[in-house]
């Protein structure tokens, strides 16, 4: 499958759905109340639209007992979890490999709570040679973490009436400040709640794409964690496997995207402890991060498929360029 | 604008949009009573499927009322009513003009409503030279006819709490067995109840608008009534126009356009009086009918536009081909 839809198309569809419905202010709309279910799924999810919702979790129990390291530690007493590795924060990103460039995927490593979350606070250190990252997305709040689960509601109860579907996944998020995550998209709806600390969000809607020059990349993971050194090592994938990322780093853009550096800037919007943002299915993410002053950020995201829209109502507006 | 989607990307998402929404039996879903505004909006709306609400508006005073012409008239006595015209019942269609197709609009004219009603009955027989409709989609249920507002609800209470949005237009609809609508769309939600007749549809989502084979044809319009002979001459339109539609005739399908005739069938349903058609926009639909024991078809439509939903979902799955 070759990218199919032509330049003149493409703009077309970017400037409708920018001029009908997200507008060119980089603002993301910010909802002081969970909305009522029909006025989300119309609004947002049906219209692909993302939103913030102020402290739409701030009732959760975790808000104030995930501030103590010493009752996470006991409720995950005896647990085993995955952390992520790499030099710099940079999980599943481009990145140089010799002359070339990769997709570089983190080491990942099971061990002890405890010494998951002292490695995840001080590698939040710049002077550390490595930053760890628990980020496993596979339903891991019900898994590995299922003791912490009832510190959060099993669901976000309006989200799932507008949705008809209950969460395929809840996942648990404990970074720190260094730990960033490049542009890419999920097929999924995503109802993202931050517990602690803050997260940034770059968004582009799904007819954005284009500028951000999705091109093919080899991928390769890093290997060979030394303990003593926190050293790692990037080795290519055999055989040899191409992966589509992004290739935009809104961080430091290089003038080699124009359509990225000349075109509206980005959607933003940062989600402080308590707030829930919903990012739609298919929109493009960038995040970075701010710790909270124990050195952590925790969110929590719930990721909900509604296989009923991935198919006809695409051609709905194409259609009617014509 | 060009057809810009290649057609490997129009079969993936055809194929698709059958394969995980739509089916590929001909039939259309009916639901034995209206739907909750939230799943009418998640599963028809937002995915952009039709459904019908059988005995939907049995509940309208219009459907006994208007079973008598006596009724129609007195309600209607002393109002002028707009007439479409046509030798045979195909308004808005692609016609031959000499050697050549043209898209053939009605000749519209106004009389007395008890004049449009005879007319209407009585060109329903199949040796009258021409077809009366009484079709004008131009919120005509609330200005022409306005004196049987009443007897209809203002709006269709489920779905407007689902699409957020009153209706833009009402329209009344009065015609005999003879008249075809031929394929096209219309870019908004479409709630089309019968109260008297039957209208048989054939539905067509975007995602096919290939295998219509829409062309731009010069556009032309039925003059000249002759009301001793019933004879209407096609002249063509100064300076030339061209119309974009749909060549194929569902009931006379030309082996000429193999996507229509191998492809899978359209969809169909017949709407009986008292049922509503949900339609959603951009399907393209084609419109027969059978008349009650008094010659006549009579329906409503409710137009509803959702500006919101025109944009910018639509790549969220063209993307996911990628």
């Amino acid at each position: 499958m070759t990218m199919a839809v032509e330049e003149e198309t493409m703009i077309c569809l970017w400037k409708e759905a920018r001029d009908l419905s997200l507008g060119t202010t980089p603002h993301v709309e910010r909802l002081d109340h969970p909305p009522p279910s029909l006025r989300f799924l119309r609004e947002y999810v049906s219209s692909s639209k993302p939103c913030v919702i102020s402290g739409g979790a701030l009732h959760w129990p975790a808000i104030s007992r995930w501030s103590s390291d010493s009752y996470l530690s006991h409720a995950m007493s005896g647990h085993t979890v995955s952390v992520h590795h790499t030099p710099d924060g940079k999980a599943d990103s481009v990145t140089p490999i010799g002359d070339d460039l990769c997709f570089a995927s983190a080491f990942v490593k099971q061990m002890d709570f405890d010494e998951a979350l002292a490695r995840i606070i001080s590698s939040g250190d710049p002077s550390s040679p490595f930053v760890a990252y628990a980020q496993e997305q596979n339903d891991c709040l019900r898994s590995e973490y299922s003791s912490l689960f009832d510190d959060v509601e099993p669901d976000i109860p309006w989200a799932t009436e507008a949705l008809g579907c209950e969460p395929e996944a809840v996942n648990l998020w404990i970074g720190n400040g260094r730990s960033e995550t490049s542009f890419h998209k999920d097929h999924y709806e995503n109802l993202y709640a931050v517990v602690s600390g803050e997260k940034h969000f770059l968004l582009l809607p799904p007819t954005e794409q284009h500028r951000l020059y999705v091109r093919h990349f080899p991928s390769a993971q890093y290997t060979h964690f030394n303990p003593e050194t926190g050293e790692l090592k990037l080795e290519m994938e055999q055989p040899e496997r191409l992966v589509p990322w992004c290739t935009v780093d809104p961080v430091n853009p290089s003038s080699s995207f124009p359509l990225y550096c000349k075109g509206p800037k980005p959607f933003h919007c940062t989600v402080k402890a308590g707030d829930i943002l919903y990012l739609p299915s298919m929109w493009f993410h960038h995040v970075k991060q701010t710790p909270d002053c124990s050195g952590r950020v925790i969110a929590v995201n719930y990721c909900n498929i509604l296989y009923q829209y991935k198919s006809n109502h695409v051609f709905r507006h194409v259609t009617a360029c014509f």
